[in-house]
């Protein structure tokens, strides 16, 4: 059963629709999602009641962003408890969702684990099944704080590598609200920059081949009166060898141990680009994004996705001759060399290294998954 | 006036469409374009009947590439002339059509010289614009041997660099016959290799925003043959990263006196890639391409495109909210300690230098235009 069905905003829903929300209608507990594929021009809820609803909404990128699918998959396992589900298979169905953002798999099974201790402790299915919504609430909590958290880090970073006070940013992919229980990643580090009067101008990558920065960076930036400019991935460079950009901020799907930095396929070459010229590439992403389990970045399972997202563009029209094939890794990995700083909630580390990345996660509160 | 129709094929044109032809139907000499705005859904010609309509043409890039330019604006001046229009005045109009590539002014320059001289020496002004046309048909004959000595040439530098003897090739933008009298630049060089059977892979970066990659290129390799694969822009990165890429061929708008490339925007990030991860990065092009009166990359004029054609996607949609402003450069710079060699038709300069770029320009047979 896959059972979803799409809401528009009325008097029911707050009025600016939050990305992700836990819901409980008469017919039974739902997972309202907004969905990303719809934006900007719509803004419209897609209800899940169900763990395969909510895989295919992981899959079609309805919902998306390394920490906002920690808290879906938490979200998640509470649904499948909630309703008398199977709650090991729905575990594993979401674990298996995407390869490769790591927080996927923690948010589910934090929640399968509080579900599994409180059934362990005698309590009932349905008591069993609250446990599992509390350690999702939970999750979702600490993401919004770790935002918080983040963008302070990220800003003071910012103002002690580039002293002017004025920050040109570029920024790849979406890290916003539109990722996280609170105000993202890398976003909320241009946030606060614009919030303190040091923000020049965010430049957004439209970032092909969904075109995240286009649909979402660029959305969140105009909702926020950020000074945005989007631009095509390709136009990066002349930026950059016109000294137009300060400092690249990007999030992470996965980092591994020795500071390999998996994100959104088109931030190796920012990587390069920005060694090339001297300008900082600084990656914000929450410590429940670090995966000791992974040594380092050749480790990382690179998702491929369907062709079909290159030789179509938006609204399904071909623009590649017929039978053409492509070549769609949806993320890339930059080794830690390229990488400046990566910013946790637990403060910022630079240069990057093993040890450093160690150091970071010991002193993270994230629960200890058994 | 402009005035241009469109034309499906029928029995009055050949099967396969060139890509710019001279025609003299009943009602007076025409150019017919092949419109590369509508491939590759559709293979129809644009004709244009007088200079306005062809800057038109230029502008939305239904006829577009370097060296084509330079002998659709050749032609440009031969209609002007052929139908009894002020020759300087249309000149001067295409000239300042696209600021970038300089071979759009050469083959102007060229055919007015022609009629200019023609009228000098006594000439009729239909004896003149019969003159014009004649220089428009060497330039064009021309560019076509061009195309085969370039496509020699690199073939034998490739074979050189990479001993290997079957090279994976990334290209950038369209270089084929689509641009050119004969079968092009940078995608002549790898249809060598590919007759030869030395090509394993063509690389072909979509090249956003107007796709001519996925368009044209993807279009010319499949009509060739040629075992592609398609890919964003962000993806080469990860290609490089893991080995897959032998070489870098692309083309090149304009090259100034010291060897630096203006060529599609994207080239740029590549050429930063290569050089990163020890590639070479071949620049092909002829040698009127080549523009001494600019001194180097600083000089270079780079064309400004509208936003349009980043915020909406093919088809007019839009992608981006309401408001969003672009950055959208046509062209980028590669400095010449970028480039590995820059191929002509007379042959290979490695390393760049203004020194070897004057030879290679001296070698040639290009007609000096007073």
């Amino acid at each position: 059963m896959a059972d979803q069905y799409v809401q528009t905003p009325d008097g029911d829903v707050p009025a600016a629709l939050p990305s992700l929300r836990w819901d409980e209608p008469p017919e039974g507990p739902v997972l309202a999602l907004l969905d990303q594929t719809r934006l900007p021009s719509e803004e419209v809820e897609l209800v899940c009641t169900d763990v395969p609803a909510l895989v295919r909404a992981i899959q079609t990128l309805a919902v998306r962003g390394a920490p906002l699918l920690g808290i879906a998959g938490a979200y998640g396992v509470a649904l499948a408890a909630a309703r008398g589900y199977d709650v090991a298979e729905a575990a594993s169905l979401l674990e298996g969702a995407r390869p490769t953002a790591v927080n996927l798999g923690y948010g589910v099974r934090r929640a399968a684990a509080a579900y599994r201790e409180a059934l362990g402790k005698g309590a009932s299915e349905q008591e069993a099944a609250a446990a599992a919504l509390t350690a999702a609430r939970e999750l979702h909590r600490e993401d919004a704080e770790a935002s918080t958290r983040m963008a302070g880090h990220g800003l003071a970073l910012l103002d002690e590598l580039l002293p002017g006070g004025s920050h040109r940013l570029l920024t790849h992919c979406n890290t916003g609200r539109l990722v996280s229980g609170g105000e993202g990643t890398a976003f909320a580090v241009a946030l606060a920059a614009h919030r303190a009067g040091r923000l020049r101008k965010l430049w957004v990558d439209e970032t092909r081949p969904l075109l995240q920065g286009a649909r979402l960076t660029a959305y969140e930036a105009a909702g926020s009166g950020m000074a945005y400019t989007l631009l095509t991935d390709n136009a990066a460079g002349s930026l950059f060898a016109a000294g137009e950009v300060d400092a690249v901020v990007i999030g992470a799907d996965r980092i591994a141990a020795d500071g390999s930095v998996a994100n959104k396929v088109g931030s190796y070459p920012l990587a390069v680009l920005a060694k090339y010229h001297h300008v900082p590439f600084i990656v914000v992403a929450p410590t429940t994004t670090v995966d000791p389990q992974t040594a380092n970045g050749a480790s990382i399972v690179v998702e491929q996705r369907p062709g079909l997202e290159v030789t179509e563009v938006r609204g399904g029209m071909s623009v590649a001759p017929l039978g053409t094939r492509a070549y769609n890794p949806a993320f890339d990995v930059t080794p830690p060399e390229l990488v400046t700083a990566i910013v946790t909630e637990e403060g910022a580390i630079s240069p990057v290294t093993g040890d450093g990345i160690a150091e970071l996660c010991a002193r993270s509160r994230q629960v200890t998954i058994s």
